[in-house]
């Protein structure tokens, strides 16, 4: 019988695969970012997602699962199009807002996931998950702030970051 | 020569395609609903995804570029992940609290690129486009905000909601 618990260990093996996914992408993006800060925004961003990893891996020991990942059809098409983007403005100066842009996507399928499972965690009653989880949430929901900031700092129509 | 502005286009023809395949996710998420608040939910948020098309097409007329949608895997990958659910949990309590959490990732993957979109809106100076492409956002972050409310109203381990 599937139930809310089946339904959050789907959830937390979809988000485990998902940030190993991430944690490959954010060395690609880093490297390939124009500007020194869009690029010390993905190495920050993914120090924090090793972190994050760790602490899922807290998660699956608290409710007595194993660690384990599974296909995450939503992450692979966000990171897909992501390299789409890596491959297409390659040699645009509007490279880093995509890859912001890219980045910001991910984001967000993040905090849609933690914020339904911390929600999960409370209702069964996992409370140091729910814990755990919510601290990875209001990570994403900060990483997204300083992307919009970056973003919103290229203000220009060439999407570049103005000269100092 | 690949520039801001093909960067924006770009974005409009995803969302664009984006936006259309939603709304038939939703009538299938509406279909399946066993609450009554959460098919609710899904049927105005279909009837808004209509008003956001129509938006969108005004958009693309007040940059002069012709309407049109372009291939966009991460909806793809993120509605695919929606229906594995609807089909895994047709038979269980918890399907709407499954089905809340997938309309939830669509909602962050619109608030993520509305969110981008009229930042560069904004750079490119597309005033009209970013008034209009801002209503939107708007309207999907208070859509995200009803659908926590919704997940949070299921307060109990079977993910279903309590008897009145």
């Amino acid at each position: 019988m599937k139930t809310l618990q089946t339904l959050f260990e789907d959830g937390l093996r979809d988000i485990y695969y998902a940030e190993r996914k991430i944690l490959d992408a954010l060395s690609k993006m880093a490297k390939a970012a124009r500007e020194e800060e869009t690029r010390n925004a993905f190495t920050l961003h993914r120090e924090q997602t090793e972190g994050q990893i760790t602490r899922l891996e807290e998660v699956f020991e608290s409710i007595g699962q194993e660690v384990k990942g599974k296909t995450c059809p939503a992450i692979d098409g966000i990171l897909k199009e992501g390299e789409e983007t890596l491959k297409d403005y390659a040699d645009s100066p509007a490279l880093d807002a995509g890859l912001i842009a890219a980045a910001q996507a991910v984001e967000h399928y993040e905090m849609a996931r933690y914020g339904t499972l911390v929600t999960w965690a409370d209702q069964l009653g996992f409370d140091d998950a729910a814990d755990l989880l919510d601290v990875t949430l209001e990570e994403e929901k900060l990483t997204d702030d300083l992307l919009t900031q970056l973003a919103e700092e290229f203000a220009n129509p060439h999407g570049t970051k103005p000269e100092a």
